[in-house]
């Protein structure tokens, strides 16, 4: 398993509580206290090339507490490392909404000025944290939006309480496993069984294969992130492919679906301090293209006009360095710029239901997909 | 149990059949056909009062086959109905979007202009099916979109291929079951044991009492819709109150948290064709309220500032028939519009993160809720 997997509870703990010692001692040295944290500017995001995902680079950023343009912000981080240090303690969890009304109540009472006035002080901080100290929000116990679904031949050990239970993700009937925020603490996946992992864009799409009982007949696991995979998604696919299991994405062809495909694949930009956790390089794309407009006839008189947003996206992604060097990459974004038409994976339902599982098969079968 | 108990996928298989031959025999005879559905206009929704939710009024509209301005409505609406005798007869499902593709595929063979365009025709002829025929969408086979999660002490039983799987919804961990999109066919809830059930806008704060156990050591149903409530989750809410469950909702006192509130209680304008099942006004609103302002001193130090939504939404609700005759709400409303803030359900997290499942019991003995 790759990633922060050391890095529980236990360790955010002693991260902090170091973090607070290193102050406590420079302050009694009469040394300036600061706090020093990659810097996450645009400019110091770069693409791993041998690895297949985007991370920070070197830069850094510091913050001084004896600087009038940074003492506000170290004393936030401080107040930030203090709460969750307590949320860690307490073995509780909450959200970084949850943290702000925390900070805005306790720093009242004492500071005459609100230390944070709005939530979009603190969120940035959070970041701080995790990048400077090398911990994920989940170990800080700040639960991220959770979103995601998935069915298949596995088992979650998930804590409840003092209890461990144990859910079986092949006998969720028509609902599936719901994807928690924090898939690394408190939680095992045993009996893992499957040949292949399909992620498949929308949800509609995933109660279609769902109800066709394709994950059954194919042993494979189907998970939908909803939309945009959320950390939590991300985060799980990442541990299915550790474990050795090939991962297939199955999105829209337009702008929004390629955008989920490459954050799966290489991260994003926001979370690019997360590196190598929140990234699957080996992730493959089957589908939909504008290339299944040769493969299936019928598909042609099923696109839909490209919007601007996705002429304009689609131009923007051929300037990126890592889907310049894939000449199917480049070949779909073109084709999609020159016809001006999308195609959705809802239309793989136009001559039948069923038919979107046909289709899924097929191109698993001949290795027909994209890097 | 209350609504359309009866009117499964074999009720609408036969009032699709009976559209059907009631055209083919005016054909026959020389009649002109047409299809009579309920008028879905603002100005045919009314409240009952009565019952406490909103409903269709008596006005009906008609789609004539020999009239310029409807026949192609009428095609259409006939259409739509043939693909979903199809998807009925099948047993296989599908969702709005997956429909359309089928009418674009196969009406695009035959005829030379596509029957459907854009997905925005589709949509209002299913109501005047679901109206017309009396029957929902899901007894017609096509998935609403769906969210909302629910634990507590019930077991649903719920329809995978040919077995029933068993769904234990006090054993999913921090995940909760996910409530479909159709909690009428093929599904079951049994051994359910709960003195109230409790929903909670936010999945955050639902993540929170879970984490706390609160369902369990209560002996509560808890579910959070996610934000609005989707067509399953409503119906659920509705069956649970069948069963004698008394529902607390508990949201954020600012425009969107009322709706919400207002919506899961009367039900709502889009779905007045629904009326009763989709509307629970048994309902209670449990806060977070403008008055608890006076009764968690704590609570002054945590409101935002209302937006300018918040406060046309609040005046707007001020001249509903229904909200004007609870002094309680009137004095919700007034005490924003004149104060200019909100509060939101995160803030109960100010003091410590388990405040918030005192609240709710405290709320609860006491009886201290809004009608």
């Amino acid at each position: 398993m790759s990633g922060k997997e050391g890095k529980d509870d236990e360790g955010s703990r002693v991260k902090l509580e170091s973090l607070a010692n290193g102050i406590i001692k420079d302050i009694k040295s009469g040394k300036n206290p600061k706090f020093v944290t990659a810097a996450r500017k645009r400019s110091n995001i770069v693409f791993d090339a041998k690895n297949g995902y985007l991370r920070l680079g070197k830069s850094v950023e510091e913050r001084d507490f004896i600087n009038v343009a940074q003492s506000k912000r170290f004393m936030q981080t401080i107040a930030i490392a203090a709460k969750c240090h307590k949320f860690v303690k307490e073995n509780l969890h909450t959200t970084i909404r949850g943290l702000f009304y925390q900070l805005k109540y306790s720093l009242g009472e004492d500071v005459d000025e609100n230390i944070f006035n709005e939530q979009s002080e603190s969120n940035p901080l959070i970041e701080d944290l995790e990048a400077g100290l090398d911990v994920t929000r989940e170990n800080l116990n700040l639960n991220a939006n959770r979103k995601g679904v998935l069915a298949g031949n596995m088992t979650v050990l998930d804590r409840f309480g003092d209890e461990m239970v144990e859910i079986d993700c092949s006998k969720q009937g028509r609902s599936g496993w719901a994807i928690p925020s924090d898939v690394d603490n408190d939680i095992k996946f045993v009996n893992v069984k499957a040949k292949y992992c399909i992620v498949v864009e929308k949800d509609a799409l995933w109660q279609r294969l769902n109800e066709d009982g394709f994950w059954k007949k194919e042993n494979a696991i189907l998970i939908t992130p909803q939309g945009q995979a959320a950390r939590g998604t991300r985060r799980l696919i990442r541990k299915l492919a550790d474990l050795g299991i090939p991962i297939y994405v199955f999105t829209d062809s337009d702008a929004w679906g390629w955008y989920i495909y490459w954050t799966i694949k290489t991260g994003s930009i926001n979370l690019a301090y997360m590196g190598g956790e929140v990234a699957t390089p080996e992730a493959r794309f089957i589908g939909v293209t504008m290339s299944d407009l040769d493969k299936y006839d019928f598909l042609n008189k099923l696109t839909m006009n490209a919007s601007e947003v996705d002429l304009k996206r689609a131009q923007e992604m051929l300037s990126y360095e890592w889907i310049k060097r894939s000449k199917e990459w480049v070949r779909e974004l073109e084709r999609m710029i020159k016809s001006k038409k999308k195609l959705e994976q809802d239309a793989l339902q136009g001559p039948r239901l069923t038919f979107v599982g046909d289709y899924i098969r097929e191109k698993i079968k001949n290795k027909d997909f994209l890097p």
